[in-house]
Parts: C-alpha cells; structure tokens; sequence
C-alpha cells in the first residue's frame, strides 16, 4: 500500500513557513508500516485542490490532506472536499458543544458565528475530534481510495493524528512492517566511503535499499527494507550492519535511532546521579537550550554561563586576565581554565566548556575562522579537544554543539 | 509566469529530514517575482522523476529540481534527466579542474573515480559552478519550460542559488513584481479578527489576497499582490493596511520584514552604544542562542547565566535564600532579582531575565505550569511582566523566547 500527503497553504508556496507537518505524518506512517509515495505542497484554491484529488487517487491508496480547515475565508478545503465527493455541509453536535467548550474555558473573546460553523461538517465523512481546536479531522472513501483531511495547525494536527488517525489507520488497513537503520559515520566524505563499500553495497540484495546521507561532517548511511515479517527483516539488516563494521568500524560511530542524544545523555547522567554545568563561549547557549528543551532536565543540569565577552571570562569564571592575554580566548588553556571554572561555580560533577572563533571577524585571537576547543572536566580528570569546523557562522556553532554533545555521550558511556 | 520545485529525496518521504530547500527556493524566487505554483518530493526513483517532470511541464514555465546529484549509487538525478533529454554525459574540464582542487584544499582523503565522474555533465545542459561541492547545478530547456537541476545539500544548493540561478533567471524571465506584507497582531483569536474586519475583508479588490496565519497566540495577516509597477502595487496595499490599523490598532504589534528582530535589536543596541545580559532560567540559553547566530552580537551582548538550579540563583545571581522561599523560583520578585543580578555581574546597561514553568511537572513553587516571568533592568528603571503560555512544554520556551525578544525591540524603539 502506498500513501501521499497534499499540504495546502500559500505561507509554504511563499517561503513563510516549513513543511513541518508533512515530515511529522510520513514518520509517523513510516512507522505502522504505510510508505509515502509523494508530498505536495499546493496553494489555498479550489481548482487545484481538486487537480490534486485526482491525481492522488491514481497513484495512492490513501492521502492525507493538511491545512485549509480554519474558520476565516481562505480556507477552503472543507467546502472544496463537499463539491469534490458530492456531499452536503450537517451541524454535529458533540463538535458544536466541544467548540462552545473551548470558548468557555480557554479564550477570552466571545464565540462567534464563524466559530459555530466550525461544527458544520460533511454528512458522509467520518469525523475525527481535534481535541486541542475547533476544526474536525475527517475522512472520505471513494474507490477504495482513503482521503484524510486535518488542520494545519501542527500541535492540533499532532494530537489528532497520533490519537484518532493512527488507531484507525492501523485498523482499517493491512499493512507491511517498514524497518530503516541508520549508521552514523564521522570523518570520510560519501565517494571515499563508497569506494571503500563498493563489494559491500554491490552484494545487497534487491529488497535492501541503501542511501548515503552527508551533512555537516557527517555522512550517515540508511539500510531500508520492508516486509511481512519484522524480525526477518530486522534479522536481514542487522546481518549487513555487521559486515560493514568490519569494513568501516574505524568510522563509525553507532546506530541512529529515534532517542535524540540529549535524552540519552539525560537518562546516563540520571542513572549515575551525576550532574552538569556548561560554560559556552562562541555556542552562546544553544547546548543549554538543547539540553532543557528535554522534560527532566533539571535533574542533572545546574545551569551555564554564557562568557560571551573576555572581561566576563575573568570575573565569573576565575580566568586569570594574564592566561587569556598569553594564549588568547581561543586556546586550549583558556577551553580548560572554563571548564575547571564553571565545574567549580556550579559545583557539578562534570563541565563542558566551548570556546571557538565562529567568524566572520577574526576578533582578536590569532586563530582561524572555525577554530573551536571543546573541554571537559571532572574531579578526576579535564581535557580538551581541538576541532576546525570550516568558515559558516551558524554552521561552526551547529557543529560545535553536536560535537560537545557528542563528547558527553562518549564521555558517560 | 509560474514555476514549482520538485525535491527528489527517500529521505524527506521517510521524515528523516525537513525539506528546508523548497523553503529557501520559494522565498527567492517570489523576491523576484516568479510565483510558486507546487511543491512535490518524490523518491530517489528514476520513473518517478520522469513522471514528476512530465506533470510539471504542463503546468509550469520553470521547474526548478533539488537532490539526487551526489556521487553515489542512489544518485539518480543526473543520468535521469540525460534520458529524459535525449542527452549524453560529457568532461567538463572546468568543473575536473574545480573537483581537483576542491580535494587538494579541504579533503584529507584522496580524490577517486567518483569524485572525477562528477565532472561528467549533460553536453546539452547549461552548467552552473558549485563553489562549496563537486556536484554541479544545470540547466535543460524543452518547448519554453527551463529545468534546472541542483544538489539537495543545503548550503551548497543555497550559493549556487543566489549567485549562478538568480541572476540567470532575472535575465532570461520577463516577471512581474509580487508583493507580500504580513501584519502581526497579538491578543485575538482568528475569526474574532474576521468578525471584526469583516466589511473591511469584503472591500478588498480582487488583486489583493488575504490570508489569516494563526501561530502560537499570535495570529498574522498577509496581504499579497502582484503586477508590473511595484511602486503602485505597494501603495494599494499600504492604503489597505493603513485602513486596517483604524479597526485593529489596538492588536496590532507591527509590520513583518525581511529583517529577524535579532538583527533589528542588534542594530538598536549598537546605535545606542549600550549591552546587554541575561539571566535565563525556563528558556535555559535559547535566547543568547538566538542573538549570538547573527555575527556582530559581541558588539552589544556580554553574555548570560542560566541559573537552572536554585541555589545558582543565589550563588550566581546574589538571590537570597529567603527571598526564593518566601516568593518561590518562579515569581515577580525573583524575575526582577535576577535581572538586577545579571545587570551587576556582567556590568551590563540593560539586562533581561526569564523565569518560569516550563513543566510537565509543577516544581517547588506553587505556579501552574505555563506560568512565566520577564524582568527587564536598567541602572533607571527595572519592571517584570506575567505571562501564561499554555501546557506544552517546548511552546511554552517558545513563546517565553519570542516574547523576550518582543519586550527588548520594544525598550528600544
């Protein structure tokens, strides 16, 4: 079975916003099993839509259709889906009373008649309750072919999906497992890491695909197959996995999966009651914003300081103005002197500090655009490491926090 | 004129990754003046992209094709589009040359056969220079419709965007100019905004499109327009939007621009000659994170603590223990001692703090969750305001962010 998704909104067409609700769906329907076939993204106008309908239903079993379910008028996928199945507009009641509820509790503005509207919905659809708003999941078949619509609010979206789509999806139709594995390797480009695959790669078998995925240093390799039977094909993967770890080992560095490596580190870090501080320089804070964007967080993290100026440096960190003047803010002796100061101001167990030159200026260190020293200490034992993470702004920090993370992970497993 | 994208990648149809290309592509090219009519992504599949090309052809006057152009074996973009126009593979001397020496400067591996058979290009195909990667972009023309295919590697794809495709299609395309300005209001739900513009949204001529962008307790209005004279068509829309300000003033925060409010604060605050601190607790560094991704931030930002543990409030910030029992870490009386702390430790003219419940769980204080406090302290005047924003935990960072950023613009200006 094959799935497609339709996102509806000008704001995409323009550039206003990213298609994040299309990414959440084709993971979410990867993981029961459904394959995406194709995403498009159309603008809020009738003739398309409906240009769209058609052509999906040629090619897919189902589609999920997003956005165009608000109440003002540009939104037209509800009056469009009525013409496009031949159905009339019925007021449903229990959504009219969930509407009239949310007005009651969470908005401080009166309800109003287009909210009301809200609960008229296509007589021959199945209805699905957006529990977080006012606009209805709702669900047309014709010719077999399965047609979803939902609103493109994504936290309203997600909720829906995840607690009324899924269960009925899984219900509604036979579905193949889909298994991906993602091995992450560190410090090869893809042609010299597909030279060195080649009798690998050319011994997969057929109903095992492989795609090469560079970024930011990093080229991570995706095993995909699908089948009926999950442990066989898990069983399949695993089997070349382990033949290319003889190949790359040296490379390596594990097998992505869906736990973000902020929640690996916070669950090692509770399961060894240790705690954290950080002290980041030219990362600015975007470690900490990582690490406390994941509920739970406070049980191991003490906080940070941001030392964004040399004076700073030297009165919240102890770092002797003589040090800095001698090696430079960027050094491997000041990254220590950080780490060794925030572990103490915070008196955590362990501090990671950051310290780098993420251009475009030189400023007035001798080192390199890219530079950055990452360093690490405990009571134990501090040390640092160099890195060069190339001449792109938000790229060096972006390689800087994965690399500091990365470094955490090593450093407690 | 019309044109649309087509991004060719398993990897956005499995939702490992967000297809930010066509964001950055349809924001381009709607600045100069080509209109995006669909978004498709389609898998790493030779048929598919046939397909895909065919149904673009005969709706577009530009298709504009990102991925696929690797060295690798699931690269097929290139050999595909070589059958599609009846085309063969040539040496492209240049581009070998530009190969050659991209590996001698940045790659510490030695170059090998794939990396040579990127210079093998289309010999119909107008070639375009990727100055960052080996992949090169091109351009195919069949009965008026241009094709030009890109790499999917984001920042590669973005240079030879800006500096080989735009100037190419400014001076192959006669366009039109197409105008977009979003309103931002605060404070009104959706179709209370309808209500209340109602005769205002029916008086619209047809040239001007409206489209209601609700998001995070905000909600934005854009009006849209395009045609030969830019300097007429802003005036119909500003005319419209000054009429807007008479019915909505009260809601309305301000115009939205091509500038980030990181950037318009860091301008502030470098006209002025005055610095910044911060002290964050809930938000845990996302702010500093977002004023240090624009370079020139240490012209004007000092730094920041993130006191995520209470007794750093005391030890870092000079909180007094009695102070945060009797008041609780989230509270009026806390946010203000920790932009004063802040203030002081860094030495810093203006100061922000943030503290708040981020949740999903209540914490020590009393405050329910979504709870959250900005203070804002300079040597004249220091004053907090309350905030609830909601139940989820990373919207409610979110919009404690945004929110920030809102009050400092607002100090400023």
């Amino acid at each position: 079975m094959i799935s497609e998704i339709i996102s509806i909104g000008d704001e995409i067409l323009i550039g206003q916003i990213t298609n994040t609700n299309s990414v959440f769906i084709a993971k979410e329907l990867n993981k029961i099993g459904i394959e995406v076939g194709q995403i498009t993204t159309i603008s809020d106008n009738s003739k398309k839509i409906i240009e769209s309908l058609n052509l999906a239903k040629k090619r897919s079993n189902l589609v999920l259709i997003t956005g165009g379910l608000g109440p003002t008028k540009d939104d037209l996928t509800k009056h469009t889906l009525c013409k496009y199945f031949n159905d009339i507009l019925i007021q449903n009641k229990e959504v009219l009373s969930h509407i009239e509820d949310i007005f009651l509790k969470y908005v401080s503005t009166p309800i109003n008649e287009k909210n009301r509207a809200q609960s008229l919905l296509p007589s021959k659809a199945k209805i699905f309750k957006n529990k977080y708003g006012t606009a209805s999941g709702m669900c047309f078949k014709r010719d077999d072919v399965y047609f979803i619509s939902l609103p493109g609010v994504p936290f309203e979206m997600k909720e829906i999906f995840k607690n009324e789509i899924i269960p009925f999806l899984k219900s509604e139709f036979s579905r193949e497992t889909i298994v991906h594995k993602t091995i992450l390797t560190y410090g090869l480009g893809e042609s010299a890491i597909a030279e060195r695959i080649e009798s690998w790669e050319n011994s997969l078998p057929k109903s095992i695909k492989l795609a090469y995925l560079p970024n930011l240093g990093r080229v991570r390799l995706r095993l995909s197959s699908k089948g009926q039977n999950e442990k066989e094909i898990n069983e399949k993967i695993n089997y070349r996995i382990k033949n290319l770890y003889t190949i790359l080992g040296d490379i390596i560095v594990g097998i992505e999966d869906e736990t973000s490596i902020e929640k690996k580190i916070l669950d090692l870090f509770k399961n060894s009651s240790k705690s954290l501080s950080l002290a980041e320089s030219c990362t600015g804070g975007k470690i900490a914003s990582r690490i406390v964007n994941v509920s739970g967080a406070s049980s191991y993290f003490k906080g940070g300081i941001i030392p964004y100026n040399n004076k700073i440096k030297e009165s919240l960190l102890n770092i002797s103005k003589k040090e800095i003047n001698k090696f430079s803010d960027v050094s491997k002796e000041v990254a220590i002197a950080m780490a060794i100061g925030a572990r103490k101001k915070f008196n955590s167990d362990f501090s990671l500090a950051v310290t780098g030159n993420a251009g475009p200026k030189k400023g007035n260190n001798n080192q390199p655009i890219g530079k950055v020293f990452i360093a690490v200490s405990s009571s134990d034992n501090t040390f640092v490491e160099e890195f060069n993470f190339g001449n792109h702004r938000t790229r060096i920090i972006e390689r800087a926090v994965n690399k500091s993370f990365e470094i955490l992970l090593k450093l407690l497993t």
